[in-house]
């Protein structure tokens, strides 16, 4: 019996230790105090969003399904917008999050030592992605102003996941309509809101006046998410303990997502790196303008010259395709009308695995930026993202969600580019969130029968 | 249009950011540069294995599936091993991971302010436990050795996930004999090993003897860990390129496993606590002996008094109801004979959720200490895991492993005990994994249709 490992060595160790750190760790402290208003930094304001009469939207027209808080964050242009103690103190459940330089990725790219790749990841919290920046705040908000239960929709369910475990940490109901076909095809995303207290129905129901008339209409539908919304609200309106909330698009949604990017400054500051480019993949916009918004104001300070790059599905490619002009934010035109890009509000995107960038429009504050030329975007296909994300997750071990993978397949092109032209570059991309519950499209992928679709391969509802 | 939040002000803050630490990070630093090896302070060696003819075994008979660095490792009495630079840039991709004071699972419990629970999450690396800090030494040091492929059984999953990450992240080929049942109920767990490159089979297969044999009998059979462990011990047999890799039990995994341990020593330093009682839920032993080795260790110094509790499903009590004595690993009896608590190796536990905790044996480290004295075990039903598990992971924002759930259980049980008698009580136990792909036992609890089962509704294999 030996009593020595000879081959292992204190030498081996030391050498591994010496340089090489990937991860940017903040302290629990270090986590930002206030959101960032990029409002307050617009060369201009963005345009109102209408009423159904055409006339600018005003604040009380809001207020039968949002809290007065998070009215006023919708059209504030105050700069910093303090995070309350008690929305920090359940942040603090998983943030600040992981920035890490993916050295292992890199060396399976191939890549010179003077082209860099960092990520930023959202997946560490139960609900699996970024979307529990803003569920947090919303419940909080809601709560303060004596609402007791929260209506959502949900498709894929990211957003349906993190509204209900921020639901069960803050105290309150949380209602989820879920799109008939993807209550049927998720269940586990059913039950995860479920574990988390929360109430999912399979929309249509008979529950609203909106869903009865679609089951009158088409008793066998496989419901949509334009109907799913028109219920939700509908509750909302109709209770005065009951509010609405929206996982993107709007706002002070983006405002709470910016916490992203402040920490990202700050990791990189540590990493003694400054990025070159800064990459988010873009459905509604909020984890694009999450991390790309402090780099936008960092840029106005001189600090950086980052450029901004959001990242679309081909199939449904609102910032390169669509059109900069008044629409609604759903099927149904039953919000305000908003000033974006957009594909139209009745364009039904072809069923790529990414649900979450299956939106027709961006954000009116994405779609200022990109309109004013302050970003910039491209659109992928999917079999490409799927490939990138593999590749990366084999080498850093995550597993990326579908929406996350088109940052990737943009973030491998960016690094490709540099290495062909012998360019110093520096690459940031924010990891939205895992695909523990995608992994069927995974499977697709592996088998090979995963389709690509361009935007001609979707529809107009209408 | 307001330009003040009014309702969000620094002070609030400031209040929620002065005391309240809830995780405890270490730098990439300061993770462990060497593994503790138990074996150096036991007051008596355990005893040695058997072969097959009953004698001690040597270490050229594990030659033929296991590479010359862990078998040294598997005898050692050194008490630290170094880890090979190569280990330790690959751990980086996920540690140091978190310990987290659960300061909101504490107030949903009710606990007065002298009763603290701590968790050391391990589910942080895609595979989603903490099976992935053997499997990438485990494969480091096999292809090493020039080996290129390595063979192994999964049931649950997380072992094999883990091995398949860690082979994709190494470069070495990963053979997974899936236990034929498992294969069919949790396709997601097969896509996520395929999707790490790994190769998966339907046990038992028609490659091997040992699988043709059971398929001729029972054309129709289920599979059952016993023989994937057979079918892929033989293929590792075979080949000079190919060895065989195991997630638990033998006293190589549970070395690698003590940074678990020694990572929490110094993250209660930092929280400036030290716990009364360390709680591992307890299948084979790694986890348990990963968090619990250290403080073992940590009590020999005088540094702490902490006891170490052992938790295990009482459908498979091998600590709390089996014997002491020499037992096979395996149904098949293809492993050298180990002393170690068993409620014997043709032992079936009954159907519960936390597969990884259905084995009759424990570590023969493990049951070393427990057979001194120097450790506690006690065995919980599985409803009240789960009941335990949703309460903490509805406060924590976490989705815990059912096997984890055994610890919360115990957790929560001595931390009720302490609140009771008015004492002071700081309780620390390891979250061994992510659930995300167990949610269905989730959806079981959820719609009560759990099931608990005793020691007594298992069977022998005979």
């Amino acid at each position: 019996m030996s009593t020595q490992a000879k081959a292992t060595t204190s030498t081996g160790v030391a050498a591994a230790s010496k340089h090489e750190l990937n991860r940017f760790v903040l302290a629990e402290s270090e986590l930002p105090t206030a959101w960032y208003n990029v409002q307050a930094d617009l060369p201009e304001l963005p345009a109102p969003y209408l009423d159904a009469e055409g006339n600018p939207a005003r604040p009380e027209q809001l207020a039968a399904i949002f809290p007065p808080d998070l009215i006023e964050q919708e059209m504030t242009t105050q700069r910093y917008i303090d995070i309350p103690g008690a929305v920090i103190d359940v942040l603090r459940t998983y943030r600040p999050g992981p920035l890490t330089r993916a050295r292992m990725f890199e060396k399976a790219l191939g890549l010179p030592g003077n082209v860099h790749i960092y990520y930023k990841y959202e997946g560490i919290n139960a609900s699996g992605s970024h979307k529990a920046n803003t569920a947090i705040p919303q419940a909080y908000y809601n709560k303060k102003a004596g609402i007791t239960k929260l209506t959502t929709e949900t498709g894929a369910g990211q957003w349906g996941s993190a509204l209900s475990m921020a639901g069960s940490q803050l105290g309150l109901d949380i209602e989820v309509f879920m799109v008939g076909v993807s209550y049927d095809q998720k269940p586990y995303r059913r039950i995860f809101m479920e574990s988390f207290g929360a109430k999912i129905h399979r929309s249509p129901t008979r529950l609203t006046h909106a869903g009865r008339a679609v089951l009158e209409e088409t008793p066998e539908t496989l419901g949509s998410l334009a109907i799913a919304i028109s219920e939700a609200v509908e509750i909302a309106a109709m209770s005065p303990d009951t509010n609405y909330s929206l996982g993107s698009v709007l706002n002070h949604v983006l405002l709470h997502q910016t916490i992203i990017g402040q920490e990202a400054i700050a990791q990189m500051e540590l990493a003694e790196d400054e990025p070159d480019v800064v990459i988010g993949c873009c459905g509604g916009g909020s984890n694009f303008g999450g991390i790309a918004f402090p780099y936008y104001h960092r840029r106005l300070e001189g600090k950086t010259k980052a450029r901004l790059l959001a990242v679309e599905p081909k199939a449904c490619p609102s910032l390169t395709r669509g059109e900069y002009r008044y629409d609604f934010g759903d099927e149904a035109k039953m919000t305000p009308q908003m000033m974006m890009y957009t594909l139209g509000h009745d364009f039904v995107p072809a069923g790529i695995h990414a649900g979450g960038l299956r939106y027709h429009g961006d954000s009116p504050l994405v779609s200022k930026l990109y309109n004013l030329g302050e970003i910039e975007a491209v659109s992928v296909h999917q079999t490409d993202c799927f490939e990138a994300a593999l590749a990366f997750g084999r080498a850093e071990a995550l597993l990326p969600a579908p929406e996350s993978s088109h940052a990737i397949a943009a973030a491998v092109a960016e690094a490709r580019a540099a290495a062909e032209a012998g360019e110093k570059k520096t690459i940031l991309f924010n990891l939205t969130g895992h695909g523990f519950l995608d992994l069927a499209a995974y499977d697709a992928y592996n088998k090979g029968t995963l389709q690509d679709y361009d935007f001609s391969a979707g529809a107009q509802a209408g």
